[in-house]
């Protein structure tokens, strides 16, 4: 597969209303560096050859302002503006439904994950066109242990683990059968990996950056300017 | 036990030589808001009521610069600083064995996390009293999986997971039998609880807060300083 082809959909979920923020705004819409999270996001997908199309599904309470906000940024390749549903899973199931047919790959990534960089992006596609689905992810940085209630149960080994982040892409029709079946199922989950693992579907990881973080709180913003700067 | 019975002794793991900060200076020593870390860590514990006695363990090829700086500090309840070893677990065992014997409860603390508040470190020494051992961790913000090479295994249940912070607090007894059969049988760790979870004890966990971050990379650094400037 040519990278070059333009194949590529993206789906990018703005579904979170920002609780933990403490903001009325939108925290896909605050601005980092004086421009919106969003569109810093939008901005790498729109230069990147690779990717043909952009799907944005915002959770219903701001999709009004994802809308109107998106629109006055005139980006060439945002095809749909999509209304999410309860959760990060029912909106990007609604985005998927809006990825246009000659689509051959779908990635989905986070509004609120700016710092991520093309050339990571163009990995986890190759990755997925290559193998079927793949993540980007780090590995976690502390000792991770499970427990049950207050105790501790096992201390994992850190070697196999990873911390997963986004872009994770797709090739369609594995997404699209992984997402219908989930659905139907009521089952949810934390990433959209999971839903393609239980079908069976090997996930291949490409090993991401500490920088691609995911901006939920007011303490993420203040590190987000903190990355920003290191990389001015 | 009263909690006011300064009957803890905390050692302080300087041990990281920085290699991932790219800066001569130790990173333990490295000023934030004009002031050391280490010193940070050290101003913390040393208003604590609970916490005696302080031991600084330093890696060997640091420990010249961080004695220097301890010394010119004049910290009333540093009455150790001893040379660490190859590996924190090494310098930590170190520390140990300079504890002055009243001491009852023992907790390690990491140099390069000053955010730590003194309310965590209480409730985490009060916990280590009434169950033996316990340690300071947070929910993952991330989901986690296992892999095995470059392909996912599985998704991790969220529920039951830890991300590992310190202070880590045991009875003197329980951590130094625990130190002494993982040093006697060459069994590394990347906590101090898993030394003493594998000797069958259980390990208690306090939820604690995501600004205890351990400082070891330049962006971490920048981070540190957002997060100062939060507190205000």
């Amino acid at each position: 597969m040519n990278a070059g082809e333009a194949n590529t959909a993206a789906v990018v979920a703005a579904a979170g209303i920002g609780r933990r923020m403490g903001k009325r705004m939108p925290k896909q819409l605050l601005e980092l560096g004086g421009k919106p999270i969003l569109l810093r996001t939008l901005e790498t997908l729109e230069r990147m050859p690779e990717i043909g199309c952009v799907v944005v599904a915002a959770g219903q309470n701001i999709l009004h302002d994802v809308a109107k906000a998106v629109d006055s940024w005139g980006l060439t390749k945002v095809v749909n503006i999509v209304e999410g549903g309860a959760q990060r899973q029912d909106t990007v199931w609604r985005g998927l439904a809006a990825v246009p047919e000659y689509a051959e790959i779908v990635m989905v990534h986070d509004a609120v994950r700016p710092f991520v960089s093309a050339s990571k992006i163009r990995e986890t596609i190759e990755a997925a066109a290559e193998h079927g689905a793949a993540i980007l992810a780090v590995r976690p940085r502390s000792t991770i242990k499970r427990g049950a209630g207050d105790r501790i149960e096992a201390t994992l080994d850190r070697d196999g683990l990873w911390e997963v982040q986004t872009p994770q892409a797709f090739r369609r029709d594995i997404l699209m059968a992984a997402y219908a079946k989930a659905m139907a199922e009521g089952f949810y989950a934390t990433d959209d990996a999971a839903l393609v693992e239980r079908t069976g579907i090997e996930v291949a990881v490409v090993e991401g950056e500490e920088r691609n973080i995911k901006i939920t709180t007011p303490l993420d913003l203040r590190i987000a300017a903190a990355i920003l700067e290191e990389e001015g």
